[in-house]
């Protein structure tokens, strides 16, 4: 945070702490019995994925230490207190990687560049190692924190968790898309496809950003903060993909672009149009960055707003 | 729990409670938003099953109050404080049947006398609405259960569950089973197949009782003991349905049977043969009344012992 600060020294220096971890979890410490399903869940899990959400979770916290019962903590002993959910949250998104590319869902065959889990292990293994990292990311987040984590904090955060990603979040969400694609007409409801949204991919990002705070503790004002500036850059993040789906290319997107139109998909661009969608986000850009100043100071916006510029940036 | 108990009457009030209290969550509270996911959800959690889960649950938590911080609570606290813990058992064995009745795992057209949930409502819905069960079982036992029951209990409680059902319990025995079904040669492993059971179906029965007792701070000599007893408990069920497979019949049973046999399925029967089969559930059901005697005093007892010989007398 000084001002030799490198962003994409910190990203790299995020993303290999997360994947060590996960590493440790899903290959060094494999169980025998089950090596089949763990291979499985790792092939998705250890796919060189960006780590956004990660990666928000634990800014999250830094940024936040000042405003909670952990201010005394250092920043290396916030990091042990954040990582194990963290990686809970790469298993989560894995998780629904995995079940949405299922041919009953999206029917993918490509997914970062890669066959999908199912064209790899099966439709009845990639079933399975979904549910199977579904649960185990309760399980290693409640395991992992227990002694580092106040009892109450965790509880929220498990509880919080979970809600991002049930009936009224993700899964909602999904359910929301399913039965709004496809139909024939161009007219869109900007209410359903925020609806699509807010669960599909905004609850879990949202949560990232809430959670991080939540684990450490940290105050009210700084909880509403972080979900709204959650919900913003959820929304920016979104809004960037439905763009890269029409303007990118499989190469640099790593699945194939263009799905969205094909199967008349509710998106925003396909609503508000490319001028209309790239306005927007920098709305939120604005929005974003004047709900980071108010609850933080000048040193402790710094990563945050990166990492809002890079959700975004991705379009350029 | 006086002389005049009446065990049917007990299992009859036990699961109108449980009934009602899912009845309120999946029916009457539907976020409008999100109906027609409530609708798949509810169709498989309010099917009119046993409840033996949750009825396990609570009967262990009433069974073990004496010996815990609880003490003082009055039996409808007790059941208050398990009652959220319950459903949610409730909630996730309804998930487990979705997704393994799915075309790609056992691709079964019948549960419970009635058409599965994919026949129903697609695969892509019976998909989401498993997973959106999963999670919001944890969802709900939380948010339901943090005005009654300790934070570290709490905790305990939710790391136990979702480890019953992940990679290492239930999912993880999922996929032995899944490898190990198909195979022409008769000669099965039995530690094979008891790997498959303790995973499959054995670990959120063992849960259930663990669970039960965990939740409301019961000792450890009593936690052990129902631990056991769910091990006990969950493998004569476990065989008691081996033996309905090749004994009952599709009105009885609400499902198909020979399933097994046809599908060269791992079963108990199949590697002990019928008598086998037999002399172990009566060996299981001494092993788990002396658990019992060991570990409460007779009234305590009473419910439990009930509870088992209800799952080993099915086959009569």
């Amino acid at each position: 945070m000084t001002k030799t600060f490198d962003f994409q020294t910190y990203l790299a220096d995020g993303r290999k702490k997360v994947e060590d971890r996960l590493k440790l979890v899903f290959d060094q410490e494999r169980p025998a019995l089950h090596a089949s399903l763990y291979e499985a869940m790792s092939y998705s899990v250890l796919n060189g994925g960006k780590r956004l959400r990660a990666l928000l979770c634990l800014a999250s916290a830094q940024a936040c230490k000042k405003y909670s019962v952990s201010r005394d903590k250092t920043d290396d002993q916030i990091e042990e207190m954040v990582m194990p959910l963290a990686c809970a949250l790469e298993m989560v998104h894995a998780m629904s990687l995995i079940h949405d590319d299922l041919p009953c869902l999206d029917n993918d065959e490509l997914r970062r560049g890669k066959p999908t889990n199912h064209r790899v292990f099966g439709e009845a293994m990639a079933l399975l190692a979904g549910d199977g990292l579904l649960v185990f990311a309760n399980e290693y987040l409640i395991g992992e924190s227990l002694e580092k984590v106040l009892p109450q904090d965790l509880l929220a955060v498990s509880h919080g968790l979970s809600r991002a990603l049930g009936p009224t979040g993700m899964v909602g969400g999904q359910v929301l898309d399913m039965s709004n694609t496809g139909s024939a007409d161009g007219q869109l409801d900007l209410v359903v496809l925020e609806n699509i949204h807010n669960g599909k991919t905004g609850a879990l990002i949202r949560f990232c950003l809430w959670g991080g705070a939540r684990a450490i503790g940290a105050d009210e004002l700084r909880l509403s903060a972080m979900a709204r500036f959650g919900e913003i850059l959820g929304l920016a993040f979104q809004i960037t993909d439905d763009l890269l789906d029409v303007t990118g290319d499989a190469a640099s997107l790593g699945k194939t672009p263009g799905k969205d139109a094909q199967s008349n998909k509710a998106t925003f661009v396909r609503l508000l149009g490319l001028d209309g969608a790239r306005n927007k986000l920098e709305m939120l850009h604005k929005e974003g960055s004047s709900v980071l100043s108010r609850a933080l100071d000048q040193n402790e916006q710094q990563i945050l707003s990166n990492l809002l510029d890079y959700a975004i940036n991705r379009i350029n």
